[in-house]
């Protein structure tokens, strides 16, 4: 795969999930909340539930049934039916509820992140391409010590991932042929969306995504220009 | 002003002038391309010449008159209009036309810039706010070891400077009130645009901007936030 390493300017991430652990930040906040207000709550079926309503909340944009709204109101959205369903809603404060719901802004890199991205950056413009808005990714970047060079996201191109808009919009916004931006993502269906639009792809396995106990699929596929075990061995094969 | 920097969160930055030192970078690159082609040019003049073809260049896309433009494009307009005007333009090469015209994507950072950023970062959101576009910020970072968190360019908003589009869609990108964010820019009259947007205000003194033998206005104003010596003294004066 070597000589496809030289036509690569730069990376493109997707966020939730490839580069932090949502399903591990949320569960433990929730956790935490939970055992200081006195409330009983499942929540990894919490942190499950919520993540489960992002895209069809997303949806709801993409097919104009509702109009353009950033990721931080579509997670209250959903936080405000799921705290309902849960029997929780009066159990917490509108101050409390707004902090929970920010949480998104703080989700942990997995341990190989900052490490990672760090090595890649000696090579490559790093970019987020995440269907987070702007101010959450540079809160989480600040948190969680992510060495971006440059923030997309579906605020950038009103637009979600899978919309061509978005791929197409981060090579064009660095003045970038299709080709020579490479998507990086845990997620199979994001990278074949970025090849379709002529993007190189390399596939993230990340096995605890939705925490243990899950089985999800991390098998290499040829049909990516690369597949790694985490960004450490992304930067080996990228040789740097 | 101690008691002002606790609701400062994020500082956006103008770059041109501010960050880099654009006229001793644009002027070595001509002098350099002169030589090596054996050209007679007053490389002082042309970097003066192409620099004054901006804000025009600019003022033309704000009043309408031109349709969405880039930086990179209004930059190549004045260009080729002062290659006639200088008698070189068939001595160039399309290819070296093109090259010359990415020099605003090759300016070198200003002694204090990369240090004194770095410090300043330890403590804010530290972003762009440049009439730029993206790929020349990130290209101009990466060449400059500048720590951006967030690019915001004239292309994140479809505005240039000083339009209030620029200054207020900064800080509701960042999810923060105008008072949240300062202003940093070498220019009294950005940093009075921004202002009266409730933005703060940091005037950073660039005595070398339009090259030696010139004659700025250095004076301190009690209207801004901060008057600063370099980003270092800035550094100083904000405790980080």
């Amino acid at each position: 795969m070597a000589d496809q390493t030289s036509d690569i300017k730069a990376l493109t991430f997707d966020v939730f999930g490839t580069v932090v652990d949502w399903h591990g930040s949320v569960a433990r906040e929730v956790r935490a909340l939970a055992a200081e207000k006195g409330l009983r709550v499942n929540a990894v079926k919490f942190t499950k539930a919520w993540r489960a309503g992002y895209r069809p909340a997303m949806d709801r944009v993409r097919s104009g049934e509702l109009p353009w709204t950033l990721i931080d109101v579509l997670h209250r959205m959903i936080l405000d039916e799921l705290l309902v369903k849960f029997k929780i809603a009066d159990a917490l404060t509108e101050d409390e509820k707004a902090h929970l719901n920010r949480v998104w802004h703080r989700l942990k890199p997995w341990p190989d992140s900052p490490r990672g991205l760090k090595r890649l950056k000696q090579k490559f413009i790093m970019a987020t391409l995440s269907n987070g808005n702007t101010g959450l990714l540079v809160n989480m970047a600040k948190n969680g010590n992510l060495p971006w060079d440059c923030i997309f996201s579906s605020e950038t191109f009103h637009h979600f991932k899978p919309d061509p808009e978005m791929y197409l919009g981060a090579a064009d916004a660095l003045d970038l042929k299709p080709e020579e931006v490479m998507m990086v993502a845990s997620h199979k269906h994001d990278l074949r969306a970025a090849a379709k639009h002529g993007l190189k792809t390399a596939f993230i396995k990340r096995p605890h995504e939705y925490g243990r106990n899950n089985n999800p699929d991390l098998e290499s596929e040829p049909e990516f220009t690369y597949n790694a075990e985490s960004f450490l061995d992304l930067a080996d094969q990228l040789g740097t």
